[in-house]
């Protein structure tokens, strides 16, 4: 049989501002931090995976393990990552970002009845808030 | 009790060409196709999430889903992302990269044991194939 992917396990977006990424990622929205090298990223698990935010001025250099390559990489401009949340917790996060004067750009309700909240981290990558069944995913 | 981030959803790369990219994520790497937009995007389930490929001059538009918005983002230059494989699959990945003529750009056995292939997409996006154990996840 041929292998498959079975997942994602990591995730990345790029970033101005490592302070202000921990502030938004670990603070706010709840993420364990699990690696930190000043200058160059910040690494989170979530769930079953990473998001791993980088400075892509420096993530663009290759960097070495025990001598070993890992290639080099970085994007400028607005990524996007969506985040799972249950229906039931929706308007706890409306809540929260109101306090944390965040704005939220848009709120979707989608044809299935899946609901999305969007917003903006401080580096300006477009983050989602959304019920899994959007992709007809169910625990 | 504070509501948190359960997991990614969606994680997003931009690529140039989505015949291309449908080549490389649907047929070499197994994802199953769930959405696409001819000129703007192309959507993969993998595991419990979703991959979302982006044309980002596309993407850095506004869209609509009945009168509500959807963001627009859209990065340029390579992005990366990883896919969870068994260690027991290596072997395998290995030869499928070799006879798709994919080049490995670096093969990684990290310190705790955990292991990664690298190679590119056809946009340039760093792609890994990493075993869980990398970040201390187990099935």
């Amino acid at each position: 049989m041929e292998p498959r992917a079975k997942g994602v396990l990591e995730s990345s977006l790029y970033v101005d501002d490592l302070r202000a990424a921990a502030k938004f990622y670990g603070q706010f929205l709840g993420l364990e931090e699990v690696l930190r090298e000043e200058g160059r990223h910040l690494f989170y698990r979530c769930g079953a995976g990473m998001l791993l935010l980088f400075l892509p001025d420096a993530s663009c250099h290759p960097s070495h393990v025990r001598q070993q390559l890992i290639p080099p990489h970085g994007a400028h401009g607005p990524g996007h990552l969506a985040f799972r949340v249950d229906h039931d917790e929706i308007a706890s996060w409306r809540q929260r970002l109101a306090e944390a004067q965040i704005p939220i750009e848009s709120e979707v309700r989608w044809p299935n009845g899946a609901r999305s909240l969007y917003f903006r981290d401080p580096a300006g990558n477009s983050i989602e808030l959304a019920t899994p069944d959007l992709w007809g995913i169910v625990d």
